[in-house]
């Protein structure tokens, strides 16, 4: 990994979200941000402030010598920063049309405008951080609950790096063992001691790399949201029972950047499992008034869930719709939910336990202030089954791109056994060591693509 | 006005637009505030950290010593400040969760959470900003085009104060000459010297207040947007024309915050007035499907805009739904759009002139780049008539406060004439002149009540 600074132009963005605020950042990085900023302020002489002070100043239009907002500039000299690179942060009142004013100001000098990660892409070019932790860069940013959090914590700390750097070190060692096995042979049995030695090492690799993906699947849902639909016939209190669950934690609502104001999100927090609510639209509207798609609706809301609530009425008889839903769930993994327990019970319970398992059926009563917390401990059980605490090593998988990875190393592993399974020379077995080597690196950066580097720091936010 | 900070408690918020972004700021002012970083942070002392300096580190739970984010901590030490107090900026890696783990860390200390514009409140209790500077804060933050910006940015430089005070001081001067004048007569004629100085100095302040009061409609505008109805029958344009207003400058909108997510404001930004879109589900619909409500929908737009747009087609004959929609707005003020004039006209000119005046008329087609330019320059001249740019002190009153107090003003200062007209004795017409004096400080502050005080800051957004 590099340690010195590569020389690049100089970037800049607004760092903070879009929005009314009560401040806005604007960063600039690179060579010169400082010259950048300087054309532009009113105050005193950036080139000589101390690194990593605040000052106090204006910013002015150049051409027409007006004053455009009142700032603080951060100035950060190379390498201790973000980037590794010079950095200036305007600190500007939280506006929208002052924000991009002063953007198109610094545009408007030697920097251009950053493309979406740039920032921590550069962090990761000029050695600061490594790949896994620039993806938890973002991880951290889109983070749903506290767990989500802490996991991107972790990996933003390099726990993974350091397990995947050990693992890559192990693999190397034996490779090289090998090399010298074969180079110098001191043995006559030296074929035997390589393979033995192959052997033992793509076991334990193996173990680990498997240990990882066993925490994938829980990983994304972490890192995603586990995307869950609230489904029932009208009246029956799906939007309580939401109400509820939103009544501990607030839900988090994403609004999808853009235009397009059809496209936001919601979470809803339950134990630190981040549900992404599925056709919400459904569930706000089932109180108000008759809904006419019902069923129709649903299933399209059912499909694609990885996780159904399926909201009966106890205190009235199994509607035809309900039987309906309850077929329609049958292959998700789903939870039924028997609201109004307050109420006298008139569902026939016998009809429900032919066709719904024991564990998952739930009462509830939405009317309680604790009436959902069965439900809520039910998801944090079907999700966690208590292994995240005593995860030893705290390390979890989130990311698709490293799933992959991780899958694929397994599978040149498995052919590695398979190849000294079947004898095959160990300069044959050796191609597929390495390239496990090589895919576990490409989790950190260590082996990168100028294409991957591009399509993996295009997801990232603006300004980041 | 103070020049000492008062002892106040310490407050903390989120301070940037909530969202993902690259970087998240928590603002912590007050006595306490460094103490209260120092206990989550793990880095240098802050304590003994220089002021204005950025301080990497991590945040920790002292409950649990797990880390919660990795952070930049800037120390600023009263009163160099925005609040005159000791303020610390946690900027963290910008995700929802993260940020808000660390306000309640910080809240579980002895901070308490900030009340919307509690901090620039404070910058006014401390005696760094006046009342009608912190209102331009606000302003300069909620400003939806250049323009607003500007003239947000003015106040906020206290050109507005200033003027203010200068008129107290002129009211003040004659009030101190008449007492003086009262208490020791040093000639025969005092009480006709007394009035012609009352009449002259009310004569002249009134003048002031009405050349602010004449800039209020086009700041009210220019503050709030003018609310813009683009109105006509399916398929004549209107999203067409839309697109290209917002080609220049892309649409601000607002997401007002909280969980209804129907109140999304749009606004144009069109040569520098804001137009704020009414019903522009209309709009977006209106291209793709069937209009079932037409004429009913556009009835109510209509009543609540202060511009009426109404698209015509100039390649079909009039409508019976057109004249419909040009009658409804006959008693708005309007511009009637000709629309598709890159098509054969076959609308009947002659009917339409019968009912729309030449000035209201533009034409366009949509489907040319500068199809709409006549629009926006119409728009511009209608709001503007180019006297902003000539405004020689460049003061606007924006604000619907300021407005009705100067309004009160003004009646004072009448009241003033009116009494010495009818020759009231002078130390009645005195009373008149104070609360003229009384009614301008209320717009810098300079004679607040505690009421108004909270109810103004608590329009302002949180973490400002």
């Amino acid at each position: 990994m590099q340690n010195v600074a590569t020389e690049f132009d100089t970037i800049a963005a607004i760092s903070t979200p879009s929005g009314e605020g009560g401040i806005s950042i604007i960063r600039i990085s690179g060579e010169n941000a400082i010259e950048v900023a300087s054309q532009l302020y009113k105050g005193k002489n950036l080139d000589k402030v101390a690194s990593h002070t605040i000052n106090y100043g204006h910013i002015i239009d150049p051409d027409t010598e007006q004053e455009v907002d009142e700032v603080m500039v951060s100035v950060m000299r190379a390498p201790n920063t973000y980037t590794r690179e010079d950095v200036v942060e305007i600190n500007c009142h939280g506006g929208i049309v002052a924000t991009n004013r002063i953007l198109q100001l610094i545009l408007g000098g030697s920097a251009r405008l950053a493309k979406p990660g740039e920032f921590t892409e550069r962090a990761f070019l000029n050695g600061r951080i490594d790949l896994s932790q620039a993806e938890a860069v973002m991880d951290l940013i889109r983070a749903k609950t506290d767990q989500s959090m802490k996991v991107a914590l972790d990996q933003l700390d390099g726990n993974l790096s350091t397990l995947i750097a050990n693992l890559r070190q192990d693999i190397l060692d034996v490779l090289a063992q090998v090399e010298v096995n074969i180079d110098y042979p001191e043995y006559d049995d030296v074929e035997t001691v390589t393979s033995r030695l192959l052997r033992e090492k793509a076991v334990e690799v193996k173990g680990q790399v498997q240990m990882l993906l066993a925490t994938a699947k829980q990983g994304k849902v972490l890192r995603d949201g586990l995307a869950t639909a609230i489904v029932g016939h009208p009246n029956v209190g799906k939007s309580s029972i939401l109400n509820h669950l939103l009544h501990e934690d607030k839900a988090i609502v994403t609004d999808v950047a853009g235009t397009t104001r059809d496209v936001i999100e919601e979470y809803v927090n339950v134990q630190g499992v981040p549900l992404k609510l599925v056709d919400t639209a459904g569930i706000h509207d089932t109180d108000d008034k008759v809904e006419k798609i019902g069923v129709e609706r649903s299933k399209k809301a059912i499909s694609t869930a990885d996780l159904v609530v399926l909201v009966l009425d106890s205190s009235v008889p199994l509607r035809e719709e309900d039987r309906q839903l309850l077929k329609l769930t049958e292959g998700s993994k789903r939870i039924v939910v028997l609201n109004k327990t307050d109420l006298p019970t008139k569902i026939d319970l016998n009809e429900l336990h032919n066709v719904v398992k024991n564990d998952e059926l739930i009462n509830s009563s939405a009317i309680e202030p604790l009436g959902t917390k069965a439900l809520e401990e039910r998801i944090a059980k079907m999700f966690f089954a208590g292994n995240i605490e005593n995860n030893s090593n705290n390390i979890m998988v989130t990311n698709a791109r490293h799933i992959g990875l991780l899958k694929q190393a397994s599978d040149a592993l498995d052919s590695v056994l398979e190849g000294l399974d079947n004898d095959i020379p160990v300069d044959l077995v050796q191609i597929d060591m390495t390239r496990a080597w090589e895919l576990l690196g490409e989790i950190t950066g260590d082996s990168y693509q100028d294409e991957l580097l591009d399509q993996l720091f295009s997801q990232f936010c603006l300004g980041k």
